[in-house]
């Protein structure tokens, strides 16, 4: 894209929608989704992808249609939302727990294929109520830590032991384990998937899905002997985090947040009119709270609110007040969860916007 | 209120609205308006709260019926919201820029006073564009620095010239200054509000309003000779950085989320169902992600999207997966703008809901 169509983009997009406005480029999502897809392929692990990323029922059938097998989801609301949206096959990767939860589960588990997880005897023994709801037998995967200290068992002991209870209540399948190897952890993941296969054996059990995760993951995809699944939901932005990661190249990044400077306070300070409650706080364990792309050697630096600081010590050129310049942030899941429409463009042409309908549903 | 009662909500709570649920409590919240209008009212200086803190005219009309004068806004979209609401006096403390917003802001200078805040000339030559669709003058205060680094101008001479700007510029009226002394900053605020106006003076103008901002600054109001009004936003509800700062108790504290153990996948370690996606990655610098009331030894180490991980190692007392506790956020702030909605009780009864209506909207 030119210098001088990306200007006049810049101005169309301040002029409709004003700023900041979270922007996505088509052409660069749909290359991200197929190139997700090819990834899992060629290893012959199917694609579940996770839509917390983008929360959106129309991206998710774009993925479907690419070849995905269903999707992942984080929470109840979101999987509502997409069930709505007309996505079949869904897997919540968490432990979904209390009356109201399972009294949803189990409507929705009516509608379309759910799988949850659980890493823990509390959630099993809940999980009942939503298949009796639902008046047929409702998967469940077991949560594998294997070194991210996050959720999921510790140990392929409890794994198997959790298995069996899962096989032995009354409207539940057991369907295999979910796993979210660190991205140096492949070696022991394997270790821990191989004994707890071996401990189901010894039940008469097996895990019809292993399911993996993340998007610094995806060059690790198939790594895991044994895996049917893959779940990456960042991949189809990318941000500062995935560059960081080395999966992701600038061309790569989808999502730009369209900003104005506000005010130069001082000869070597800028503000931009993003701050925390459209960029977020989330740094990524990066330097700098985003690359903006016109002066990459400025540094954002700190937030308001609303105000983003720049540092423009080290920049030689620097912006002028009310100048728009775009920003890649350091982690695009949390700052889609921030706005209700995205602002959809295919390379220097307006498309429209794109309602980011899973945000803000309850738990 | 009493550990039963206390129970008795939380599972009310659970099973009408699920976790996590942002729940406030309106006696407190009245409290705490009472406290701030009390505080004004004692040093005769108008209040003129930020309303970026809970983003619902309803609040803002129980502020302005306590003594308010008018609100303050940090953008167009919640000042659009507001005045849809009701209210009929509000200030942005913010430069705005750009032919969209100074439409909307002449739309809305038609309907109800406005005020509106710059720093820099090109924020002021946009101006009168709003003045001339609103057909009557619009009032600007000059931002001033006194230390934060924010926005604002560095020195009292660039205040003064800019007032002679706005003095000179069709449909605007210079209204005064807009201030944001640090904590610490208070003498060095009163020698720039001193220098500026005697550089007023020999204008031939003067600073009809000098408006001093902060929650923390509270304790301060009255201590800037010459200051007319004050800008406090996160007293309504309070948090853990007002407790910090020493402006606030834990009484104080009328936000709380009701966040759900889904996990305890290590004897020193729990999962909540609230991760940066709910409580966000704002630290405020304070360490740990904020307050389990339940168990105040515990700390909140570290985030997933929608995993809040919490480290048991210092707390005897250890929840049970499926126990819902309650969590006073770092920054109050940043957690509304997350939801759509909060729910609202008064000690142990439940009330309702509250949207939040001024979330999300344009820039």
């Amino acid at each position: 894209m030119s210098a001088l169509q990306h200007s006049h983009l810049k101005d169309e997009i301040a002029r409709v929608f004003g700023t900041p406005a979270v922007v996505i480029d088509l052409d660069i999502v749909e290359a991200n989704i197929a190139r997700l897809q090819a990834a899992c392929d060629s290893k012959g692990v199917a694609n579940r992808p996770h839509i917390k990323t983008h929360k959106s029922p129309e991206l998710a059938r774009l993925q479907i249609e690419a070849g995905a097998r269903g999707i992942t989801c984080q929470k109840l609301g979101e999987a509502e939302v997409m069930a709505d949206g007309g996505i079949d096959d869904i897997l919540i990767s968490y432990n979904i727990l209390g009356e109201q939860k399972l009294g949803r589960l189990g409507a929705l588990q009516r509608r379309v294929r759910m799988i949850v997880a659980a890493d823990n005897p509390v959630t099993i023994s809940g999980l009942p109520q939503a298949a009796a709801i639902a008046g047929r037998d409702l998967e469940v995967v077991i949560e594998c830590d294997t070194g991210r200290k996050r959720a999921g068992v510790e140990t392929p002991g409890e794994a198997v032991e959790l298995a069996k209870l899962i096989a032995a209540s009354p409207g539940l399948t057991f369907a295999g384990f979910l796993m979210y190897p660190p991205e140096d952890g492949w070696e022991r993941t394997q270790v821990f998937l191989d004994t707890a296969n071996a401990g189901l054996r010894d039940a008469g059990l097996e895990a019809g899905m292993v399911s993996t995760g993340g998007s610094p993951n995806i060059p690790n995809i198939g790594k895991l002997k044994g895996a049917t699944e893959h779940r990456a939901g960042t991949s189809i932005f990318n941000d500062r985090m995935q560059m960081a990661a080395g999966v992701a190249t600038l061309d790569d990044c989808a999502l730009t947040v369209y900003a104005t400077v506000v005010s130069r306070a001082g000869p070597e300070r800028g503000i931009l009119d993003s701050g925390s409650k459209t960029l977020t706080s989330d740094t990524g364990g990066l330097d700098g709270h985003g690359l903006i792309l016109e002066y990459p050697a400025a540094r954002i630096a700190k937030f308001a609110e609303e105000h983003g600081l720049i540092d423009l010590a080290a920049s030689n050129e620097r912006p002028g007040v009310g100048e728009v310049v775009r920003v890649v942030p350091n982690h695009v899941c949390v700052v889609v969860n921030m706005v209700d429409r995205l602002v959809m463009v295919r390379g220097d042409r307006l498309v429209g916007e794109l309602p980011v309908a899973a945000r803000g549903k309850l738990g």
